[in-house]
């Protein structure tokens, strides 16, 4: 939550983080019951019900141990972490439930000073982004406030320019961000993507690398870097430097390292002096062990440190 | 909801609904509070709020407020309209009390026998992918059942056929239906949608059409048509006749008409004998008239029945 002290731009507050941490690690939040440690699933009496498949009476139960979970992870990285990435998708299978514990579990990370990358990938004609943008990209407390605050949420350019402007005017305005999904980590990211266009000489992909970095132009913090950012696959290390040099200003949300098998190698060139992105893992993290092990939290630490240092390793002067 | 003596295909049971009925109406129930009737505005003690902006403590009363309004739209318009389409965010910006809304809102929208489509616009990779299938395409109770029970949901393509995989087994499964966003209705669609492909000599549009055609080819109904739709501004009509014959067995979800301007005669070809398509409109039918209109529910009533017949005119035998 920017304060008075600290710096309102999105990328300067995170870049911050990222320095005084010396950490380029995002975490996924992303809930899966069936991984949580088998104490947990216990504790709310869930571990039956997970191996028949939860019905509607059990989300209340879920989401309430969702966020125990949650609290757990981010206890466990907030030493290591750079931000957190709660995966939407995972929230909203348990209904109004799942999105009080995505909303409480935002707030929990935000009192930790983490910020949180909600990821929504969501997007929609002029007026209905902009219902999206006050939704997720609102200010933080009082009249026109967030329904589930964050720093920054991604979002899907499938639309063009009209369903991306109300969320740059919401990060003008209240110091967040976005990263526009360029690149998924997806092996069947090239079916669209990747198409080569008739003009320009580039793929679709290249295209929206140009898109966005002028979307962002206007948004430019004291580091150098926009609030408008980009989503590129670390699974793709081929287009990362041209993707680079496209969107000098982006900062890059880079997920696929863990387990969609990227490495701290295929991420290098999307960083510039060690700055200029966030390498995103959330399986890998968050179940490091199966979940019968007993010092889960402590496996959680050490695989977030481990990640940490495999980046800097390779990202660092 | 399927019952037993209900074909089980969605478009076969859409299209046994748009028979009986004589309509090709889908009304979208995209709830905006400052446009509501002044007294359900003031029952629920909004009006003064909704002046200053709506703050975290005031969207439980929202969300009830919603409810009521799309109840009483409900009521109004069942008689007309084929199906209704919930925008999901006009929902999610009043958070879990809004998703519990919108929940409410498609069960009693189910109740009333009109079918929900869920317009979500979701994505993601394949494993999220199906964490979004299962929250709207999953069951209609029990274990495994849907977070918000829909009929069908609006999808993006962006990320190509991991993330529509996991919609199309729950369609095939569960007798559901998707839209996946071919040509959107807001005027910057063209930034990315009409670009043209260096092979094949047509623009991504077509291109994603072809690929439509082709998620689709397994869940063809007895009526001919597929689960897989495909959303296709009406605001574009000399893009309709080429749409229509690069997915002949799609069911076009028609936005624009309306608000966004399009006329009846713009999407005459994207019917095939009065079937195939469903046309939507949001805004011109749910606030048809000023807040302070003594017969807000008869003028609804009023509204959806001249669009019906404005279509029928046009696109009937």
């Amino acid at each position: 939550m920017p304060s008075p002290k600290s710096p309102s731009h999105f990328a300067d507050r995170l870049f911050e983080r990222m320095e005084k941490l010396n950490t380029r690690v995002c975490v996924g939040l992303d809930p899966e019951p069936s991984r949580f440690p088998q104490k947990l699933l216990e504790k709310y009496g869930l571990a039956t019900a997970l191996r028949q498949g939860l019905d509607r009476p059990s989300f209340e139960k879920a989401a309430s141990c969702i966020l125990e979970f949650n609290k757990m992870v981010i206890d466990a990285v907030c030493d290591f972490a750079a931000a957190v990435k709660p995966q939407s998708a995972h929230y909203e299978r348990f209904g109004s439930f799942g999105i009080r514990a995505l909303h409480e579990t935002a707030m929990y990370a935000r009192e930790k000073g983490l910020p949180v990358i909600l990821d929504v990938k969501r997007n929609d004609i002029g007026s209905t982004a902009e219902k999206y943008a006050s939704a997720y990209l609102g200010a933080d407390s009082g009249p026109g406030c967030a329904a589930v605050p964050s720093d920054a949420v991604t979002v899907n350019p499938y639309l063009g320019v009209d369903g991306i402007k109300p969320f740059v005017e919401l990060c003008a305005k209240h110091g967040k961000g976005i990263f526009v999904l360029v690149k998924t980590s997806n092996p069947s990211s090239a079916d669209i993507q990747d198409l080569s266009l008739r003009e320009g000489g580039c793929t679709l992909v290249q295209h929206v690398a140009s898109l966005v970095s002028g979307w962002g132009s206007g948004v430019i913090g004291k580091c150098g870097y926009s609030a408008v950012g980009a989503v590129v696959g670390a699974t793709h290390p081929k287009d990362m430097q041209a993707l680079r040099e496209r969107m000098p200003e982006s900062v890059f949300l880079l997920p696929g390292y863990g387990a969609q098998g990227a490495k701290a190698e295929d991420v290098r060139h999307a960083f510039k002096d060690g700055l200029g992105a966030l390498v995103a893992s959330s399986r890998a993290v968050i179940y490091p062990c199966p979940p019968e092990t007993h010092d889960f939290q402590q496996k959680i630490k050490d695989t977030a440190r481990s990640m940490r240092d495999d980046l800097n390793r390779v990202v660092c002067r």
